[in-house]
């Protein structure tokens, strides 16, 4: 018996995995130290990186006590909660040799940069930012190829294809992401000119961050992950499919060569996801997630997106397809864009042609550069801004 | 280029998976030989075994020119086609060296022996047959593990099942089988009553030999594949459900501890089952497989069993709960009904009634050898008999 329990101690004890999420106060940050809060037998907090919420971070200093904390504009805000951590840079934390698993929580292009350099140190890379691969998919799987880097995708969508993936060991044929379609599903396009931002902020299934929650309403995020798909699976864009499937419960699905089809399953509930690339290839029991109740779901529904109404789509598979520079623009485009309706500066409506109008603008350069990424990036911004006569944004 | 040739052309030769069909003028046997048809240079037949169907076995061996041949009442019957062949009992056949997969598509409890024989042998087994693992489920996976035989499933519902667990390398949580719910879905029991042998014959999404197609109609067949389940997947009865999906397009899902959910999807057509565990691990590119064409699926909907119009389901589950020769009854009982049924000499919700009635005068034996379950099966096809008053069936 003594030695039984030895064997477990030991192995229990070298089963923890030490994290370090970047983007801690946001919505995936948040829901991250959810699940290690859950499992604190299994995960612990060793670097936490936030940006303006001050007041959240220390509080999470205080209860997962990191080694490792950053923070943004350290001079000139409010000092974070004391302990015994270390200030560090992005990439310093990224690249530490006491982290196993990096969580890229950050959303919009801050993300880029440390997912990169992550990449480069070959850690294991919890993805949940979407701009990394879109706007730099190309330099970041090469990197990642490289430095034996592995990136495991956070997004449900790619959380379901990676599932269905699990174990196959020849190429899928197709792979299918579903999108609940957002609040706007089925309206015209004389009625979404009139749709206001508090609408579009009312997400019928999913709780999200207020930039992705737009992105919902317009689709822009399912051509996001669109392109996102194309370089985490390697799988080329005629051979991913959009489908609506309104109730958020099968999150993607893919297509074998035999023609069968896997789905993944549960409630919209990004913890899910979440801890299952912080544990994989391990699953783990965790009371807090919910079980599907089969007695309450009655029908799954789908139909084809609408890409007339809802261009966005559209637009970003049309910019994942050229590739070169255009993916960055759509990134930037849309940013800008989505923050000028939050504002109420624009219209609903006016994000696709706003977006549109930067891509056809736009003079695209083959294989760029981070550089270049981050300078065709620059000048989609800028290009937004002319267009509706907004001087800062 | 030469010696890459020469790789693939060893590679392909050392690819062909030698088959024995038992059962291969039934329903699952023709399917088998349709996959084989479609893909030349993966298999060969090098065994056929049919029952009384002499013509279309002739056609077969003319067809695929087996080595070895099978057939009933070898003395009595027409002999079948000419061909460079031995004629060798079903025990040779499974356990012949030349065969590395065995596929055992006869019906009924004449598939027992093969598949004992095939599993003492050591082979691969792709089984259809449900009889072998209802009845003796605890004899047959114990020989297979002692023999390193592998049993792979060909039922439609215990193939999803085997893909969503394909690359999980911890124990699911729950199975949910899923269930057509046959012609009858929604029928009350006074309708029941009143149904025809021609209304049973005709399912909605399956097209099945006639027995399992009524066992279809009552539910006996889901109740069987929960107690298969039982056997195949090792997970106790209480972790197994059934979810009615009348669209027959989600075959079943299996449930993780984390509370994913994977589900198998494709249409109803059993050449998929057939062809994945013939050709497993890989999978194959066949173009006579559908694909599932998600502009015509709009929706997929479920619903709980209804198990007091449909008792079937719930006796197959509780005998497969109490184990011993319950099982062996609960089949035994259930194919002379149903063949009292198809010749109208009783009710439809006879079946029901009669296997309820055999198993409560049932004296089980736990842990029964197969002469044990041999016995039980005669007593219930005598017990079937006497209650119906019927001399012969």
């Amino acid at each position: 018996m003594v030695s039984i329990q030895c064997i477990i101690i030991c192995d229990m004890s070298n089963m923890i995995k030490r994290l370090a999420v970047l983007g801690s106060t946001g919505s995936i940050g948040q829901q991250t130290l959810e699940v290690v809060r859950a499992l604190p037998n299994r995960f612990r907090i060793v670097g936490l990186a936030a940006g303006k919420n001050i007041a959240l971070l220390s509080k999470q200093i205080n209860e997962f006590k990191p080694s490792f904390v950053y923070y943004q504009g350290k001079k000139t805000q409010t000092q974070p909660a004391n302990g015994d951590y270390e200030l560090l840079s992005l990439e310093e934390i990224v690249s530490h040799p006491q982290v196993d698993i990096v969580i890229i929580a950050i959303s919009g292009k801050s993300g880029l940069s440390p997912t990169l350099a992550a990449v480069k140190a070959g850690k294991t890379v919890a993805l949940a930012n979407k701009e990394s691969l879109v706007m730099a998919g190309e330099i970041i799987t090469k990197e990642a190829k490289q430095n034996s880097a592995q990136i495991l995708p956070i997004d449900s969508e790619h959380s379901a294809i990676w599932q269905c993936l699990r174990g196959e060991t020849q190429e899928a044929t197709q792979l299918i992401l579903t999108a609940s379609g957002g609040p706007f599903l089925g309206y015209s396009l004389a009625q979404l000119e009139e749709v206001t931002t508090k609408q579009a902020l009312r997400h019928p299934s999913w709780q999200m961050g207020r930039k992705v929650t737009i992105d919902s309403a317009t689709l822009m995020n399912k051509g996001l992950e669109v392109i996102e798909a194309h370089w985490l699976f390697n799988m080329p864009f005629d051979n991913i499919k959009v489908l609506i499937h309104p109730q958020s419960i099968v999150h993607s699905m893919v297509e074998f060569m035999d023609g069968s089809v896997k789905a993944q399953l549960s409630y919209p509930d990004m913890r899910l996801p979440i801890q299952y690339a912080l544990s994989y290839p391990e699953r783990l029991p965790n009371p807090q997630l919910p079980r599907l109740n089969w007695s309450t779901i009655n029908k799954l529904t789908f139909e084809q997106p609408d890409l007339d109404t809802f261009p966005c789509l559209k637009l970003a598979i049309d910019a994942g397809k050229k590739g070169g520079t255009y993916p960055a623009v759509l990134c930037a485009a849309d940013e800008i864009a989505v923050a000028l309706f939050l504002s109420q500066r624009i219209k609903f409506t006016d994000i696709a042609y706003l977006v549109e109008q930067a891509l056809e603008q736009h003079q695209s350069i083959a294989h760029p550069t981070l550089e270049e990424i981050m300078a065709a990036d620059a000048w989609a911004r800028q290009k937004v801004r002319e267009l509706t006569g907004a001087s800062k944004c």
